[in-house]
């Protein structure tokens, strides 16, 4: 089968390798209908080290259950599904504290971006989708995988509550997703903290009240412009750097949250008496559970309520998914769905 | 009227000083009836500079009110009350949001070691107690002016709740009642990590299950065999340092919470993917605003259900708070009660 594979830095191309096969009782094997490129994958398109085997990509899929493992019971063949970035066995007593991301069984997927996927925990990991191979809403189901549970976590974790006031750090689909997020659950206020004009107006229609372009002190002093001094209650921060933590420190009012989604690309921060605990700031957030939130999220995607597929702005094919990455890359496109 | 001033490390006198008299009208002047020496005193003990003014000491106190400004309505003269030690007006956005400490019109005693303090802000300050001032209770009731609104804190940050495993880093009376307030919520097993066998079995009384000494890697990996491995849900941090936050990380489990009210002597900590991101922990916990918490923890302490005043075992007068200092610092002494 075809699939996607990095080999430095910046080099990625489309290979035969051999089709996987089941090998467990709870095993999987889907057909892949729709995949994508994620912002976390250019990690490693910006710094990979050349190998000669090159390494295997994509972490979000759906498609069509081709053959199940004996002990497999949540779905069967021909199932149109939707897995979580994560595989976990949802069983655990991580999984039921709602963590499925630190499920001792589980781990990540990094094959997705092929024609089959191996589905380890099948029962844990996946979800049957009521819909037809050709529907329209495959780019909004393929959300659920990862940025829009993700952009949910953010704001689930931060408790955004009716009437609150929220920063959104950062404009790449999860950040435009934890806009919607927060919006579904109840925020009067959003204020989002992103520069590409085409991105921060997609906020808006997802419910964004306020736009600051202006990053560090200036972007700080904004957001306390518009919050009558006081910051938000909660801030979401979708981006990862350094610079983002100080930024939601900055914009986050006392007793206030800092919801964290973007993978941190550092180790330590402060989290001294001026950062966090004078304030009685609250830090969280971490890879999301997103398997936990799809059969809450599931229903407003189907009815049309919401449409967290308009972050995909542009279809590709399997073959040129390298043209996918670049044009992420280049930021030229937010983010790219690729059919195989 | 006599004061404690502290000269430099290790140096505590008590002196004649001006009495203080009513400034604003929202002032209250309390006679005081029973103050405290508390483990952040120990810090300018070790380390204050030598000054030739002397700094003055103390932030717990209950007293008698002998005069109120016009516009205070709380409290009225001969009332016996307990302040919170912070002063703030408890009518602002950061107050309504349950963040006293951070009350922009707030600040923090500092001189409750004495005959008589000044109270700003006496409305928002001060809480009436129903009993005189000879009564058995003030050990008890001293405490809500910070050490059991601090533990509390703790365990309400960190939303301990039924069932829930907990582990309590710290033997000083915040740690112990820490410890008595996770019992409240109705926490099943309690570690206390704590070296002092004399504080670790009031620690038992208030209500751990389990008592580890050990620090460290040899400390986190007793909390894991207590716990099958897993840590605990929540973990309540009543040192300051940055070896208990270390312990903090190692000892929480998934999707758990790290509350702080140890004050920071530090300003950065790991925050990163391996600490606290990649098992989604939440670190939260700051100055504890007790005032928001008095009216609730005063029933139980007046019905004798608590008994949290248990941490004081010794008193001393004022002209002997030197020997109070001394004591705590040689920790012969938990928490000594001070009678002007």
């Amino acid at each position: 089968m075809r699939a996607t594979l990095m080999y430095s830095a910046g080099d990625v191309r489309v290979e035969n390798v051999p089709a996987p096969g089941i090998q467990k009782p709870t095993d999987a094997l889907v057909r892949v209908v729709r995949t994508c490129v994620c912002g976390s994958d250019l990690h490693p398109y910006h710094d990979l080290p050349a190998s000669d085997r090159g390494t295997t990509m994509g972490h979000e899929f759906l498609g069509v259950v081709e053959e199940v493992g004996a002990d497999v019971r949540a779905v069967s063949d021909g199932d149109l599904v939707v897995a979580s970035f994560s595989y976990q066995d949802n069983t655990c007593s991580a999984c039921r504290d709602g963590v499925q991301t630190a499920c001792p069984h589980g781990g990540f997927f990094s094959t997705a971006q092929a024609e089959a996927v191996l589905v380890p925990h099948a029962d844990g990991t996946l979800v049957k989708l009521p819909v037809e191979e050709d529907s329209d809403l495959l780019p909004s189901l393929l959300t659920l995988a990862d940025v829009y549970g993700t952009g949910y976590h953010a704001a689930k974790q931060a408790r955004v509550t009716a009437g609150d006031t929220v920063t959104v750090i950062g404009d790449g689909a999860v950040g435009l997703l934890a806009v919607l997020s927060a919006k579904q659950l109840g925020a009067e206020q959003i204020i989002i903290m992103g520069r590409h004009a085409s991105r921060t107006d997609l906020a808006r229609e997802f419910g964004a009240t306020d736009v600051v372009a202006e990053r560090g002190e200036e972007g700080i002093a904004k957001v306390r412009e518009l919050t009558g001094g006081h910051g938000t209650h909660k801030v979401l921060e979708a981006v990862g750097y350094r610079n983002a933590y100080d930024q939601a420190v900055g914009v986050v009012r006392p007793g206030g949250v800092i919801s964290r989604v973007g993978v941190p690309q550092y180790d330590e921060a402060p989290t001294g008496f001026t950062s966090l605990f004078g304030r009685n700031i609250t830090l969280n957030g971490g890879p999301a559970p997103v398997r936990a939130y799809i059969e809450e999220l599931l229903p407003a995607v189907l009815d049309g309520t919401v449409n967290p597929g308009r972050v995909f702005d542009r279809t590709v094919n399997l073959d040129q998914i390298a043209d996918g990455y670049h044009a992420m890359n280049d930021r030229t496109a937010l983010k790219v769905l690729v059919t195989p």
